[in-house]
């Protein structure tokens, strides 16, 4: 996709396909009131004030189509920054194939995907983080990505990246109008300063890339694998974890996978439950094939709630599995022991969450368990957070231009080399934001979203 | 459902669910305005103009839920005649579900299916006929549904109902004044114009009920049954039919049945084609339990194409069976005899039409006799099409009324039985745009709406 002029006026069903009282269907660009008026011929708007509503008939030739109401956005008051109007008509899939037909028969085009809301951002009504923020909050199934989309979307992460940006900026000129007077050997920016304050930066810029693990839990939810031998209980824990009230059960199709998942929402969170094959139980099962695809799933999960038959086996035996699992990544591990309602059980569980997960016993106490991980990852309300992996690559880049800076103002280099560091990491910022946009970027952003967006 | 009075607000969801760019929540009622206010506290919509387009945030309480335009009509120029407000807020279910709970917080309540056309009826926006019509228009998936459905919409109907009415008003009124004169025997009705006038009268209903056959046609498509022995090449001629050019094709799930229908639109009709198991090939076959089913269907089609394997049975046996299949109702039956492609064929087949499903030859013939039966019914484009078995019931019961009066003329009875007579074709025609309604009637109507119109 190739960010166009904005030379043409695009159109697009703006809400979800189906039977429903009505269909919206947006368009945008300069024809947008030209066309609207040969779609609706009674209507005149060539005088009508932006943000008003119009009733009237859609005809094609003689023959009425439906009747629909007009909203009328002039630039620049509005979602694009171009013309906009949405015509609300009846919601049969027959009506809005004609209308749209219509209109491109009367000079609109069929809007790509994110079309309207790259259009948006090419004017200037939104900064990326801003646009993609849309995306977001479309697809937002929780309170906290719902939360943290609607933060980003009102600039909240732009602001952060604004004051660091001017900064940066300020320290930049500073460096380079030193080697105008290059001959007389000036420093304008106070080194020692220069340097505390390149350190507030990184730390600030630390504290970004921090928080995109917690981004991205919050977006996309916690992955949890439950883990154990065969028959330790683990569907049993899984069923109980579902069905207990308060949390809201759905099936959401994964994105990276084609499987199902059961999700569990705990105050906002989503965990998305894995319910694993048994480990099976040898001594050497951890080399099996068999296992493998089990450990794979453990690998790539946040956390492991490792399960065990406390009726069966011992602490000691559990804690050997454990430190298998443990080898593999840095994933959290929540210790399980299961059936202790079963007399006797096998010794001391240790610091175990003791459950009965067919009694349903001490299933409260492991949610209490999961929701402490989350928070454990410093969520603070006010702070922001990274959900997006363009955007912590990018910081991430721009951190370590800014490192090569301090080590160079360290190590008494040219204010040249310094400044050209500092305009690296700047420009890193500037693809956050979009002040620096290449088309494929464009095209890669605005790509993902919805058609009608 | 009670239709209620009106004093309360309603809101539903008014595009269908599913993600999507936007989603449009619809509130109507004496309280909408006031409520919109809550939810946007950053808009004063109290003295904001009927038909004005407002930008503002969703907040509950310090939270935000998202950022929204508001459209606002002004009671008495909405759809339902109240207050009407429209919210386009951001499509995902959680924002959706979000302002939908934080609506019904401040004083809205969920709006029954249908009942924001109802309380346009009731507040005299649309007459019955109208209101049931932005149903059809909704459900509408062909051209012909389409149109007679915007035509009902806008009146065209009523209209017909309204000369109707008018006319036998003022004939009850005249013979009714004569009773104010019983002592003096004066006759303000001239009897034999009114005769040709009740029988002018009666010729219109009887137009209008004619129509029916035909409204049920476009309104839900013509089925179309393809019969004949096992091996005649049934499916093989389905599937010609469907896949040649030209003709949309697409699966409709049934609405009296759970079986999926093909369908094939020819100008604009529908035509429901079922293929059926084959009719067993021996002499008693009609009598046989396990083709009762296959009777059945045929039974309820309009049209059965007869398909015979012209290389294997003659002419003479094929309508035999045809013969046993027209005694079954009142259904139109196309010959079709195919495999023409194969030599030597059985003799003459008469008037049938010769295909080959194979080599898809003759199809188009085929085609242009189903359209040909649908236009014998002899539809023309500017007159009304009554589409709705409640009109329909109700312009029989009101003729037979009045071809009660005009007999009662014709043996002199006196005004007032004549009358009493008109007056009760009046209820019946009454019934049918709604000046006489019952709660029952409404609620059947409305019940059918989808939520949300």
């Amino acid at each position: 996709m190739k960010p166009d002029n904005g030379n043409d006026t695009i159109t697009a069903l703006s809400t979800p396909e189906g039977k429903g009282a009505i269909g919206v269907i947006r368009m945008s660009g300069p024809d947008a009131i030209r066309i609207t008026c040969k779609l609706l011929p009674s209507l005149d708007l060539s005088i009508a004030k932006s943000h008003t509503l119009h009733f009237g008939t859609v005809k094609d030739g003689m023959e009425i189509v439906d009747e629909a109401v007009v909203g009328l956005f002039r630039s620049p008051s509005s979602f694009t920054g171009e013309d906009v109007v949405e015509i609300s008509c009846h919601g049969s899939h027959f009506i809005i194939s004609k209308v749209m037909s219509l209109l491109i028969k009367y000079g609109a085009r069929t809007a790509r995907p994110g079309e309207f809301t790259l259009r948006a951002f090419l004017n200037g009504k939104y900064d990326l983080t801003q646009a993609e923020a849309i995306s977001d909050l479309i697809a937002a199934e929780t309170e906290a990505a719902h939360q943290i989309a609607v933060k980003q979307m009102r600039g909240g992460f732009s602001g952060d990246l604004k004051n660091i940006r001017q900064k940066l900026i300020e320290y930049a000129s500073l460096l380079e109008l030193e080697l105008d007077f290059g001959e007389e050997d000036v420093q304008f920016a106070n080194r020692k300063e220069l340097k505390e304050q390149l350190q507030d930066i990184i730390s600030d810029i630390n504290r970004l890339t921090d928080s995109f693990r917690l981004g991205n839990v919050m977006k996309r939810g916690v992955s949890a694998v439950i883990a154990g031998r065969p028959n330790a209980g683990k569907s049993t824990l899984l069923n109980a974890l579902l069905n207990e009230q308060k949390a809201i059960v759905s099936d959401i199709p994964g994105t990276t996978r084609d499987a199902i998942e059961s999700t569990l929402v705990i105050e906002g969170i989503a965990f998305r439950l894995t319910d694993t094959a048994g480990i099976r139980d040898t001594t050497d099962y951890l080399e099996k094939l068999g296992v493998e695809m089990t450990m794979q799933t453990i690998e790539q999960a946040h956390i492991v709630i490792y399960l065990w038959d406390a009726a069966e086996i011992t602490t000691e035996e559990a804690e050997r599995d454990i430190e298998k699992i443990g080898k593999n990544g840095n994933v959290k591990i929540i210790r399980v022991a299961n059936k202790m309602d079963l007399k006797p059980i096998m010794g001391d569980t240790g610091d175990a969450i003791p459950v009965s997960a067919k009694k349903g016993e001490g299933i409260g106490k492991l949610k209490e368990q999961l929701k402490k991980m989350v928070l454990d990852l410093n969520y603070k309300e006010e702070s922001t957070v990274v959900t997006n992996a363009r955007h912590y690559e990018a910081l991430v880049n721009a951190n370590d231009f800014l490192k090569k800076g301090l080590e160079g103002l360290e190590s008494n280099h040219s204010g040249e080399l310094v400044s050209s560091d500092i305009r690296s990491a700047l420009y890193y910022i500037g693809l956050i934001t979009g002040e620096v946009t290449t088309d494929d970027l464009l095209a890669n952003i605005f790509g993902r979203f919805c058609i009608g967006k």
